[in-house]
């Protein structure tokens, strides 16, 4: 018995996952010195302490997320963790206790547990309602396993490894190949727990069904998830973590689900890898396809808005941010094994904590030596697909002298599986405050019982992923690929070109398949000028069309409206809605006008500024003011408004407006600074399938046009237009003058 | 010649308003030592070397607020206060140059200037559109002029006197009785005004007549301002500066129009307090009244949440707070002058500049000492009216461990003159996020002139003074006092009683008059008690009358409804008005449901937190939930929800309702807790004229019963009642057991 436990302990070392028996003693040796880590470890101290003090529960599984007994083993996966730590860190027994404790708890409840009570998975789980909150448990807790490894007895060990553990880790694996198998961030956590708790148990079997996933031919063609995802796509050949690694991400580190999911995913990725490091070097996993995880944390970093908040494309709930647990990991980890790049330790300044792990502890001692340097956000544009080849998202950012940022993301990705939207060709605009022009997000209410038990809502699919939700052009009050899942998962738009540097910045787009017989190709053009005391976003969005349409362009503008150029009339006593499906059944029709002369222009306040947009505009479009909230019987939607310029019976479409945050309001100093736009006047002056020309002006009487080529975008060619009678000629696909 | 200069400089020492000699001095002596100081005169120095840069421009005025005129007119006056207060400091001769320069343009333009175009006030301008606003460029302009007096040459000043001072003077007093002689702020601004330019000029007329006012008989009986307000009441008997000090406010330092034009009125109130300070020592002005100055800054700094943001109570924008310059001065003149309250310096650090003067210098030097208290805003019953007769608030708060704090504000004061609302016995709610239970404030763009201007909206009037705009009981769909001013102003509800210390804080109030056939009775409970984990509050509101009648209570929660006991029908495609008059033409009918048994319970979120109101209900009374934003053509309004209970054809309503804050919400670990409410039940085992008795029970089983007296306030008066055969005895107005 006792050789057999030598045996052990020298082929397998414990702590060796998120901890080693080296970066322990480093941390001991440092206590007291680096205030950082010591101030996250007194809170660590301070609230599991708390827990061992409340006791052990370990309830029957039987609520939804947001219910008791779902919150209260996932409380018990975080405290484990530290708790784990805790016991290395400190050496004090009770944390090993505690958690041992608990862990038989698991063990006496798990092998006659049934599955989930609740079966609204594709994948039910048995601690929780979905297989994924049980890789979740498995992650966290095979860190506290691990952690006291050494101080449970081999009878302790055998116990959980036997009713617990490996149970636990088939359960995820064979047990649920659809689960397990995919492609998507469910498998991720899936292959992770059990690779972890497989590196932990020295269980050469689990680690390889975690690297290397079950037989594909377990998954059936054509089955769908919860969210209508496909669960085995036809050009999928391996499964398993390093399948994940490959085909989750473009060869850039984007995420196709967007940064609201690759956070979530890549906590998984980071920590099964820091594990791997440490057992199974050889492997080297932080350099495997390119270091292709250090460029996922950066793509992380670089889809938020000024304040570490990311952009909620697609499926996402609006708040997340840098300050996430899982970026907190992330950044960490990304400093310690790529380089101690000094900006990854502002954002951890902005964090304010760092993991309890050796690379949390390199960053707060990076930070007490004073090497942070500014976080630089910059213009990008994104690749999607797992070959770059499916379109992307564009993001452009420029800065005024006085730090005030403008940045708009322009989205021409994949569907993004089932977590997608259907908002080809969509823009979001951000500046230092926030949103300027909103992404709606996910209609859902993560974890907050109330709202459908934290799920998705049944309005995320009749409103958030519909087309009208987002700003992007609406044909026919029908949304892109017709709302199915299954026409859009098959096509992607294409970037046309990008230029994310200077004081012109330009992103462009085209797709051609989110409706049957129309075009679609947008132009976003970011402008810093001396002239415009924040920068100005032009928007060129042409529609053409074999067919007549109607078409929409709305923008989802934040704040109240204070002023337009146009009269309108705004109903008074009576609301009734905008359309009856593809989300239009959602919206209250608040006002219609027309515009005056050949600009429409609104003026709105959110934040303590001021913003406005001046587009083009006929007499035979209709303005329209539309507020969310029609056919929402459970009150699950916010109340937002929105503009709308449409354009009816014509086959053609070439939407053109310029956006400008012009000015600021002080409610203590009651003064508002540049309430209304310098711009004066925007036209086009040339129209047709290889060109189009703009022109504005500001109140001034200075002048500017915007020359675009639309079929060829090659910085060198030479393009020429000719405008009653003057020919005016430039190089490139674009040209502001 | 210069025998006159010499006499002048004997008799009239300047600079002697708000800087003097001495104090300039020990500023010069202490520069570079207190850090605040030298930062707000650095910044300082920035700002007005700009403006010397850009050049003097004094254009014609023609604009309304919001306007360029306007706002050049109003940026000015603080610049030349600023490069004043720079020429004393620096010695720099380029600032007296700039000021006498733009003041000599002044002087040239004023002699021929007509009454403002624009006619649309009581009392219009000549400068700006009210002769407020010129009252306001003269306050601070007197400083300006007052530090530059000696570099004038006697020429410059006779020039400067005879053009501009003196007929502006004149203009604002004699030529303007309707402003001059009113006990309102607009006429302090007046007073101090010309009395300010009085004490430079050494014009003891002027002085005397901002101090003692115009013949009251000028004033005409019956004639209304802009906002409806009376400008010479039955009973005034003075006019000026002093009798403003007597009538603006209560003894305990409330001002009857509420805490946001208290902030504006507080300015000139203390301006030209400290210049009589400092040329007329002899009137003792700081003591006058007791120290009512000292009374009406603290009653301003009490009168804020938890993050010093005023109470919107009256015609109020919301987001005033202790940042308003005008507070910054009052709080370094309260603890220049009264006694130096270190409580007084925490406030100074959350504003983060001080006054540049000696009071401001004061300040900083009490904080580079390190001599700041937390400021304790504490629970206070204020009185109104000049005698403190006519009701008041009443402002209850507590704070549990975890430092959340709720503060109750109810308002049973008098009517406020023009700019009050016709609330009475209405409350609004705060914690440390912020409002729970909002008042709406006023309906007003200040300064923003795409807003009408930055002046009131007709709203104002159709619905932010309206009852059902605030949470308050409305009978009928008639507003109380019928909305009518002049009904108003006769009335006002009285304190039944006011207990503020303790763990269960209450304030009772009755009002006779808000309905000719109806009182009112409402008892709101502060509680802290360890069952619950933040303070709640109970709402007890006693409607009698000797008719039958429809009875609405609405509260006006912050955020979005999670969920309700009770089934409510929603309207999904057509939305109507709840009512046509009153403010009820401005609400969409969004909802109605039916009470289950006998609670009525809604849960709501907002600002991170979960909110819950448990009410009793019964079968017969309608749930409404409303939306603000009919009736609104020119998007003036905000677009807040509403709960309304209902109830019908009765002869009494008493409606109970229990309020608890009870759970939070990280958008990054998306972790709820405590989302749901801890109460359970709550129910009325008692009712009559005489006594109400209330039960309710939180989930763990615990029971309350909160026993209240209606007809005797003594707290040593024994009370019992028999509530099913069962005889509970207590002593004073209110019990909780």
């Amino acid at each position: 018995m006792q050789l057999q436990v030598v045996d052990e302990s020298e082929s397998n070392t414990h702590p060796n996952l998120m901890l080693t028996k080296e970066g322990v003693a480093k941390i001991k040796a440092s206590l007291g010195k680096v205030p950082l880590f010591d101030k996250v470890l007194a809170d660590a101290i301070t609230e599991i302490d708390a827990e061992i003090a409340i006791g052990i529960d370990v309830p029957i599984p039987k609520d939804m997320a947001g219910g008791y007994t779902h919150q209260r083993h996932k409380k018990n996966w975080f405290v484990m963790q530290k708790a784990g730590v805790l016991y290395q860190v400190t050496g004090d027994k009770k944390y090993a206790v505690y958690i041992r404790d608990m862990l038989l708890e698991y063990a006496n409840m798990y092998p006659t547990l049934p599955i989930h009570p609740t079966d609204r998975s594709y994948a039910t789980g048995k601690i929780f309602w979905q297989c994924l909150n049980d890789a979740n448990w498995l992650v966290y807790v095979s860190q506290a396993y691990d952690c006291i490894y050494d101080f449970c007895t081999a009878e302790e060990r055998a116990k959980l490894e036997k009713n617990l553990f490996r149970p636990y880790a088939d359960f995820l694996s064979t047990g649920n190949p659809r689960f397990f198998n995919r492609i998507h961030n469910h498998s991720t956590w899936g292959n992770a727990a059990v690779g972890m708790i497989g590196l932990v148990m020295d269980d050469q079997e689990l680690v390889d069904r975690a690297l290397y996933g079950l037989d594909i031919n377990k998954n059936k063609k054509n089955e769908r998830d919860n969210d209508g995802g496909l669960i085995r796509p036809e050009e999928q050949k391996k499964a398993g973590f390093l399948a994940q690694l490959d085909g989750s991400f473009s060869p850039d580190g984007y995420f196709t689900e967007g940064p609201y999911y690759l956070r979530y995913a890549i906590f998984p990725f980071l920590q099964f890898s820091k594990s791997l490091a440490n057992n199974k070097p050889e492997l080297g996993i932080f350099e495997y396809r390119d270091k292709i995880l250090e460029k996922a944390v950066y793509s992380l970093l670089y889809q938020t808005d000024a304040n570490g908040l990311f952009y909620p494309i697609n499926d996402s709930q609006k708040g997340m941010s840098w300050k996430a647990r899982e970026v907190i990991t992330a950044v960490d980890l990304a400093y310690y094994h790529y380089g101690n790049d000094p900006m990854l330790l502002s954002v951890a300044q902005k964090q304010g904590t760092v993991a309890l792990d050796e690379a949390g502890f390199a960053v707060a001692k990076g930070l007490a030596d004073g090497l942070a340097k500014p976080m630089k956000q910059k213009s990008i544009a994104y690749t999607d697909g797992p070959d770059g080849t499916e379109g992307g998202i564009g993001i452009l950012r420029t800065s005024t002298a006085s730090d005030n940022e403008l940045c708009v993301v322009m989205k021409y990705s994949a569907q993004g599986m089932g977590h997608g939207h259907f908002d080809k060709l969509s823009y979001s605009l951000y500046d230092e405050t926030g949103e300027i022009m909103q992404d709606y997000g996910a209609a859902r209410w993560v974890n907050i019982d109330q709202k459908g038990g934290g799920r998705y809502l049944k309005e995320n699919k009749t409103w958030a992923k519909q087309s009208i939700a987002h700003n992007t052009i609406v044909i026919d009050e029908t949304s892109h690929y017709n709302g199915d899942i299954r026409i859009g998962e098959k096509h992607h738009p294409e970037l046309y070109y990008f230029h994310g540097k200077g004081d012109v910045q330009v992103v462009s787009a085209k797709s051609e398949n989110a409706y049957t017989d129309s075009n679609l190709h947008r132009t976003m053009v970011l402008v810093k000028d001396k002239n415009f005391r924040h920068p100005v976003l032009i928007d060129v969005f042409k529609a053409t069309s074999e067919n007549k349409h109607q078409y929409d362009l709305p923008v989802w503008f934040q704040g109240q409206l204070l002023l337009t150029n146009f009269d309108y009339e705004k109903e008074a006593t009576n609301l009734t809605t905008l359309g009856d499906a593809h989300g239009y059944q959602h919206l209250w029709k608040e006002a219609v006008g027309k515009a005056k002369g050949d600009n429409a222009h609104i003026n709105w306040f959110s934040n303590g500024k001021f913003y406005s947009m001046t587009s083009v505009a006929s007499a035979e479009d209709e303005l329209i003011f539309a507020r969310l909230g029609a056919n929402d019987r459970e009150y699950n939607l916010r109340h937002d408004p929105a503009f709308i310029i449409r354009k009816k019976d014509s086959k053609d479409a070439t939407f053109v407006s310029v956006i400008e945050p012009h000015g600021a309001y002080s409610w203590t100093t009651e003064l508002a600074e540049d309430p209304f736009t310098s711009i004066e006047k925007v036209n086009i002056l040339y129209d047709d399938a290889n060109y189009t020309t703009i022109q504005f002006s500001n109140k001034a009487g200075k002048e500017w046009m915007l020359f675009l080529a639309h079929q060829n975008a090659s910085a060198e060619a030479i393009h020429e237009v000719d405008i009653d009678g003057v020919v005016y000629e430039w190089i490139g696909p674009y040209q502001l003058k």
